[in-house]
C-alpha cells in the first residue's frame, strides 16, 4: 500500500522535471540543532565502543538521525552547488526519525515525500503558484487508493506581518502563534490570547482576526477587501508595513489567479494559515482533504529565502512536504483503502507430489516470464490444505498441473492443466501460453508494513 | 541508477510471489547483540534530551539501528507469527547502518537487497535451491545495466563440519575460518595456519585442502569423488561424522542438479565456501561475477534452522543478501553503466517572455499527460540560456512554442510549435498531440545521490 502512493508520487514528481535525491540518515549535530528545534526529540548516535563515554563530544559534533528532509536538504545544496543546475527542482521520499519519551514505549520513524525548487540567489515567484500545483495533481492521483479531495489553502508571511506592523503591533511571532490556533480554539478564545500574550488591544485583536476571515472569490476580490480592511484600521497606503503587505498580497493573488486557471479549487487564498515556523519568509501552504477535519493538514510548507547560505550566497526555496505515513495510516483505516492481498502472487501453482514439483515450478517460471507473479506451494500436501495456503495470502488462483495420463503424454500433448478461482469456486481448464488473470485481481500488490 | 536497480530486482521478487516488507531502522539492543555481533559496530541512538545520562539505560534496553536485514526479519516473524502464512516467503529493501571510527570521517549506510523463505518448525529442502534461482534470475536482469554474468557457489556446512570430525578434527569453526582465506592467502599458508591454530597435523591440513578444492559437473560425480576422499582418508561410512557429511552432501548434490536443469551454470557446488557467521546450519551461498575477482562476493547467504526461536518453536530460514550500496558502484564506476541523465525530464519546455509562460506550462501539462515527463524553463532568458539550462541537466529536448502570430490565432491553428534535439541540433516541428521522444533518451532516468 505504502509502496504504490511511493510508486504514485514519484512518477508525478518526475513528470513534472523533479530530481530525486536520496540523502543520508545522518546528519550533523550542529546541522540539526541550527533550525533552533532544540525542543524536538532529536536522536543522536553514539558508536557501541564508546558507550559510557558519548559525552567527551560536544552535540554539534556528534551524528544525529534528520527529523526532516529540508535539513538534508539544506546541506546538500551547500555541497554540490557547484555540480547543480539552478532552480534546482527535487524530489524526496524518505523515512524521518522523532524521538519520544521511552517510557511511552514507541519509536517514531515516519516516512516524509517533498518537493522543492532551490534558486541561486533568487527564486522566480511562479515557482509559489507551480509546487503547489505538482503536490495537488500528486496528491489527486492518490485519489484511485480513496483519498479525498484535497485543497491547498495559501496564505504570505509578508502580508501578514505587514498588516500586523501596520496596526501597531509588533510580536509577529506571537501573533501567528496564536492565530494559528484559531481552528481549534474559536475566534473569542484567540482575541482573549492576543490581548494576554501578544500586547494587542482588543480593537488591534479583533482586526487581527478580521483578517484572518477574509475570504475573497479571486486576486483582484481579495486585494479589494484587503485594502478596504486596511483603511478601516487607518493603515495608511505610503507605509512601509502597507507596502510589505501588499507585496505578499500581490504573490498570493497571482498564486490564487493562475491556480484557478490550470486547476480550479486547487489552491485558495486562506489568511488564518500561519505555519508557527520561523524560517518562512513569504508564501505559506497547508492543505485539507474534503471531509477529514480532525486530521489537521496533510501537507504543507511554504517559501523560505534562507534554506541556506554559503559566504555571502543565499539558497532561497519553496516546498512542501507530505506526511507520508500518516497519511496512508489515514487511508487505510478511514479512508476505505484497504490492503487486501498479502502476496503479490496471483496464482499459485499446485503440486501433486514431490516428483512432480519441477513441472509445477516450469508452469511458474512460463506465467513470470508472462509478467504473471506466481508461487508454488511449499509442500505436496493435501489439494484442501494448498487452497488454503493461497487463501491465507490472498492469492486468487490455483493452477493444477495437468496430471500426467499415459496417453497425453504420448500424444506429447499438454491439455489438462486447470485454474481455480478461490473466491467463485469456479474451476477452468487454461493454457500457460495465454491464461490471463482478471485485471482487478491482477493489480492489486500489497505490502505488509512494520 | 540505485533506484531503477531496486526496481527491477523488487519486481523479480515480486513476480516469484515474494512479500515485502518494511521494517522500522531501529531495534533493541538486546536484539542487535543476539547474533553476538558485538566486534560490529552498532550505532546506539540517545534522545538528545539524555545527553549525559545515556549510560543510566544498559545496553540492552537501548535503541540502536539495524545493521542487517536478518536481525530484523527475525524479531518480525516471532511478532508476527500468528498472522503469517507459513512458509514466509519475504523480499526486504532497506538502508543498514554500519559505524566507523569518527575520525575517518566517515559514516556507513548502505542498502542491502534479502530474500528468505522462513518455515514454521520446518523447511523444505527444495527452498535451497530456488532461493539462489530467484537471486540469480533477479541478477541476471540486471545485466541490462552492465552487470556481468552472476554465478552462485553453493557449499553445505553439515558436508564441511562431517568431514573434518571424520578426520578427527574439533575446531570446526576453526577450519572454516582458515579455509575461508584460501583465495586471499593460498593453500600452503592455510596449511600452515590449520596446524598451527586448529589443531590438525599436516596430513588432516592436506585433507581439509583436498576438500576445498573438489570439484565435479554434476551431483553423482560429487558423491563419488566425495566418497572416494572420504575412503581415502579412513572415514567409514558407518561413521556419524560420514552420515553428517552425506547429509550435506545429497542436498548440495540435489542443488547443483535442479539448478543445472533450470538455468545451466547458474548455481555450482564450491566446497571452498565456508562463511564465517556460524548461525548458518546447511547450505551456504557466495556470489561472484565474471571478472570482477576482486569484488569479491556480492551476494551471499545460506540455511539457518534457528533464524528465530519462540518457546519451544523453530523458525528455520533460508535466504541471501546482495550488499547493494557496494554493486551499483561497481556498476557505476567498472562495469560501464553510466548516469546519463540528471533530470527525469526529456523535453524542456522553453518560455519566450514571462507574460507567455501559461502557455509554456499548457504545454508542459499536455506532454505529462501523454506520460512525457517535462520540465519549464525557469526564466524567459535568451534562447541561449535556456539551451544550456537543459543541457546541464541532461534533457534532450527543447521545445519551442508556436510564437503568436495574427493570422494563426484567427485560423485557430496552433500550428509552429518546433522541438529541437540538443545533441544533434535538429529542429523538426512537433504537436503535442502525437510528439514521441526518442526512446533511448526517454527511458534514462536518473536519480543523484548522496
Amino acid at each position: 500500500m505504502e509502496q504504490r502512493v511511493i510508486d504514485t508520487l514519484r512518477r508525478v514528481f518526475e513528470l513534472n522535471g523533479f530530481i530525486g535525491i536520496e540523502t543520508r540518515a545522518v546528519e550533523q549535530g550542529s546541522s540539526l540543532l541550527k533550525k533552533g528545534e532544540t525542543s524536538k526529540e532529536i536522536y543522536l548516535l553514539s558508536r557501541l565502543q564508546e558507550v559510557g563515554h558519548e559525552s567527551d563530544t560536544p552535540i554539534e559534533d556528534r551524528l544525529g538521525l534528520h527529523f526532516d528532509l529540508t535539513v538534508p536538504l539544506s546541506r546538500y545544496v551547500v555541497e554540490h552547488s557547484g555540480a547543480l543546475a539552478f532552480p534546482f527542482k527535487r524530489w524526496q521520499i524518505q523515512k524521518v526519525w522523532r524521538g519520544e519519551r521511552p517510557q511511552e514505549g514507541r519509536f517514531r520513524e515516519f516516512v516524509q515525500a517533498d518537493i522543492d525548487v532551490v534558486g541561486n540567489g533568487d527564486l522566480p515567484a511562479h515557482y509559489e503558484v507551480e509546487v503547489p500545483l505538482v503536490m495537488v495533481s500528486a496528491l489527486e492521483e492518490l485519489r484511485t487508493f480513496g483519498l479525498p479531495k484535497a485543497t491547498v489553502h495559501a496564505n504570505n508571511r509578508k502580508l501578514s506581518e505587514g498588516f500586523y506592523r501596520g496596526l501597531g503591533l509588533s510580536d509577529i511571532e506571537g501573533v501567528l502563534r496564536e492565530i494559528d490556533k484559531l481552528d481549534k480554539v474559536g475566534a473569542d478564545e484567540v482575541a482573549r490570547l492576543l490581548v494576554e500574550t501578544c500586547g494587542a488591544n482588543v480593537a488591534q485583536a479583533r482586526a487581527c482576526l478580521a483578517l484572518a476571515e477574509l475570504t475573497a472569490a479571486n486576486g483582484a476580490e481579495l486585494a479589494e477587501r484587503f485594502d478596504a480592511l486596511c483603511e478601516s484600521q487607518g493603515i495608511s497606503r505610503d507605509s512601509d508595513a502597507y507596502t510589505l503587505a501588499r507585496e505578499g498580497l500581490d504573490t498570493l493573488a497571482m498564486i490564487v489567479d493562475e491556480a484557478a486557471k490550470i486547476r480550479p479549487g486547487s489552491v485558495i487564498a486562506d489568511l488564518k494559515i500561519a505555519r508557527g515556523l520561523d524560517y518562512y519568509t513569504g508564501s505559506v501552504y497547508e492543505t485539507f482533504l474534503d471531509g477529514a477535519d480532525s486530521l489537521g493538514s496533510i501537507c504543507s510548507g511554504g517559501r523560505y529565502d534562507n534554506l541556506a547560505t554559503q559566504g555571502s550566497k543565499r539558497y532561497p526555496g519553496v516546498g512542501l512536504s507530505i506526511g507520508l505515513s500518516r497519511l496512508v495510516s489515514y487511508m487505510l483505516h478511514t479512508a476505505g483503502a484497504h490492503a487486501s492481498r498479502v502476496s503479490p502472487a496471483v496464482v499459485l501453482v499446485a503440486v501433486w507430489n514431490e516428483a512432480d514439483r519441477a513441472q509445477s515450478n516450469a508452469i511458474a517460471n512460463a506465467l513470470r516470464v508472462r509478467g504473471i507473479a506466481a508461487d508454488v506451494a511449499p509442500k505436496a500436501a493435501k489439494l484442501g490444505k494448498q487452497i488454503k495456503y493461497a487463501d491465507r495470502l490472498g492469492i486468487p488462483y490455483v493452477w493444477f498441473p495437468a496430471q500426467a495420463a499415459q496417453g497425453d503424454e504420448e500424444n506429447g500433448e499438454t491439455a489438462g492443466d486447470e485454474v481455480r478461482d478461490i473466491m467463485s469456486g469456479e474451476q477452468q481448464s487454461a493454457d500457460i501460453k495465454s491464461w490471463e488473470p482478471d485485471t482487478v485481481y491482477a493489480r492489486q500488490t500489497v505490502s505488509l508494513k512494520a
